[in-house]
């Protein structure tokens, strides 16, 4: 059986006259995007523009739900409750399926963005919130979420499928968490380096931490940035060293 | 066959802190709920609450999409081509879908708000913005508008089931039109009054403007407000004049 | 020389259709009114009404800077840092300046809101900042806080004037915190309970926590709510109280 | 005496992680900036970066209010009254007179933005609102506007002094108006053309419409853009151009 694996970036982040993304150019290389649901980032035009590029490029859809925090792009913590959570999630996966259905494609997954995705890693409440209003709303959605994380059990408890994430361009704790990205180093900055990683991330299921010995890691998706030029080199050479090395590039949901 | 007509309020109109509408008490007389979305009045979590009283209460509910503008509560005109007054329709249905999805409750129809009803009653391309979106989210919902106004005229073009709307606490002009809210005696002040119009308006298809002789008037669901403790008497008075006539109140959406 | 104190309650949080408070009632009561400067609630339309309220009534007017969380209130804690804090500080009590610039009242005090107000009364480098960002914009600005708080040590170490504030009608720790809203108990309900209180803050200066001994307590200044029609008796009795026991009660700016 | 411009450009309309303009770069060319006030573009952190940069720059500042449209970037007409206008501008200029304050900077003039430019410049009413509103806040300001506008002639009436604006690198109709975005020619692309334009508006107080014999044209302030990098090409040749034909250029705040 040939090995595989799933390249996803983010999209559909601009809003009104702000461009937030080089969308197109990144969607020639991955299998999976994650689409903006106008309270992180994006607005209705710009999720529309973007799922009609991901059906253009076949790639699967999903929707990064995030907190509703513009000015801090939803990577500020926010106090809100549990239910909280849930219902904005509820909201947000629902607006983007609308773009989904009116587009005639269909919506094949939900990653948390920036801090909401950091907190459904670590906060069991707030994951059971997420993968509930995930899977009251189409019982078919993946979770895209690090392996092991409190989302991924959350939603495995309640039967949801999900696809454990790994990033080749983000440092790796010893304890298989990411380098924050405030510390230096927590960023890999050479592509060949990154694009070698997520080979070996997915054919030996192992990456080298910043200290210690080789982790094991899962990764049914390889995440990918989408934000700059030099992402867009990173999403290219990855995606030719995965195929290099044998391995399939298609998207979690079509496994 | 037995006279029938259904009888619809806006609903979901709070706001995080804010009280904005009685919708538990208006919920007991009426059969459609309109849900407003959350960009002119509502949020995530009224969202949830809204659609779950409405099952509760058997009451078909609908998307109350409005114009992102919650300080003017949707009711000032905005200059957004057509193109994004779809989308943001697209978002806004989608969204409140999700709400449904996620309570078992089949989304029935789609009322624009304010503003953005008022636009697309007498602006084509707007109205066809507004069918075409809601068509594309889900064929099978169907539209509310005033009787041969362009909002009915875009959803007939496009096969997509109307109901014509009529308002038992509103004067109309003598073509037709609604007497604009700034004018005296534009709003009925008497519940019983308003409540034999609106047995008139569906016995009779027949209503009494404020000059010249009777109008002819479809009414396949009746429009009362929620926003008040009177509107609730108003609400309780027109459904028991209704009944009491031998009228059916039933959700359009069950007929 | 007689016993004087300030009675301040927070105002001018409605916004656009909603309407969140009996401003107008309490005005009549208090001496200092906190306007909400359009973040967590207000707009500028109500601030520019709220001014021109508080001037017919001779209240001091001061800014009631919060988080920029309407949906919330400014009642949930956000990941701001303290620098974001000075800027969002700024920004507010600058556009109130505005208002009282154009109704020729003097801009007098500055009470942060809700979480914001907690926040600064814990954290030394929020107190700071919210200090610092007051005095940039007029040094002659009074900051409301809590007695022993980071924020009245914060402004005390900038050379700015402060007020120690005391809630009549909140229920108080053994350690001169309040009591977390969430506790039973911890509003007190009974208006002549909260006035008797209030006379003995003044003139004692002590307060009978929920537990153990008395407390002593500074009190510039007496908070009151003001958003509900108890509200506004509990202010009227406060007040009337305070003055039948000799205390005069006028604005802590006049003090 | 010698002959002087003002050279202007708006500036500060980055928001959270979104990146709007060169601001530093054409800060080194222009003499007077217009700084968004975080309603249309900008926030509170940009707005003191902004202040600070034209600081140390020696810029004059202003505050360029705008219709709270963030997603339309304040390009779009608005329904609001002139009443709710004036107090929309009365906040956005006191929330940058904050900052101005802050920095120990003069705010010295207010020059409307998009959308809201075009209103003041044809409406006589939202023009009274907007001169009203500034001169409230401070009697001192300055407008920028099109000569001959509604908004230049309501500012008169009030005594407050005016800045008559020019546009170098836009075409002008027979009639001394804007030719409109959406037409071809409407920009002028060519840097060396645009800048021989605003030396004869300077000079000989002219401009070549695009059909028709020439138009007098006062210009205290020459208007540049600075959301591109040939913007800041086009503000330095025609820096460099006003300068070599003996134009001296500083604020118009300090003629």
């Amino acid at each position: 059986m040939a090995v595989a694996v799933d390249l996803n970036a983010d999209a559909g982040e601009s809003f009104g006259a702000y461009v937030g993304g080089l969308d197109e150019e990144i969607m020639r290389y991955i299998t999976s995007v994650n689409v903006a649901c106008g309270l992180h980032a994006g607005d209705w035009c710009v999720m529309r523009r973007t799922v009609a590029l991901a059906a253009r490029y076949g790639v699967a859809v999903g929707a990064h739900p995030g907190y509703p925090d513009r000015q801090g792009f939803g990577r500020r913590d926010m106090t809100m409750s549990a239910a909280e959570i849930g219902d904005c999630v509820v909201y947000q996966v629902g607006a983007l399926m609308g773009f989904c259905r009116a587009a005639g494609v269909v919506l094949s997954h939900v990653k948390p963005h920036g801090a909401l995705y950091n907190r459904a890693a670590r906060d069991p409440a707030a994951a059971a919130a997420i993968a509930e209003a995930v899977k009251s709303v189409d019982p078919g959605l993946i979770l895209f979420g690090p392996a092991g994380s409190a989302l991924v059990e959350a939603a495995g408890a309640l039967g949801l499928r999900c696809a454990a994430e790994a990033f080749a361009d983000r440092a790796y704790n010893s304890d298989g968490t990411l380098v924050d990205r405030s510390r230096p180093g927590a960023l890999i900055d050479d592509p060949r380096w990154a694009a070698s990683r997520a080979v070996r991330m997915v054919i030996e299921q192992r990456v080298s931490p910043v200290t210690g010995p080789d982790l094991p890691l899962a990764a049914d998706t390889i995440c990918v940035h989408g934000d700059n030029p030099r992402a867009v080199e990173f999403a290219r050479l990855i995606r030719e060293a995965l195929t290099g090395a044998g391995v399939e590039v298609r998207p979690f949901a079509r496994s």
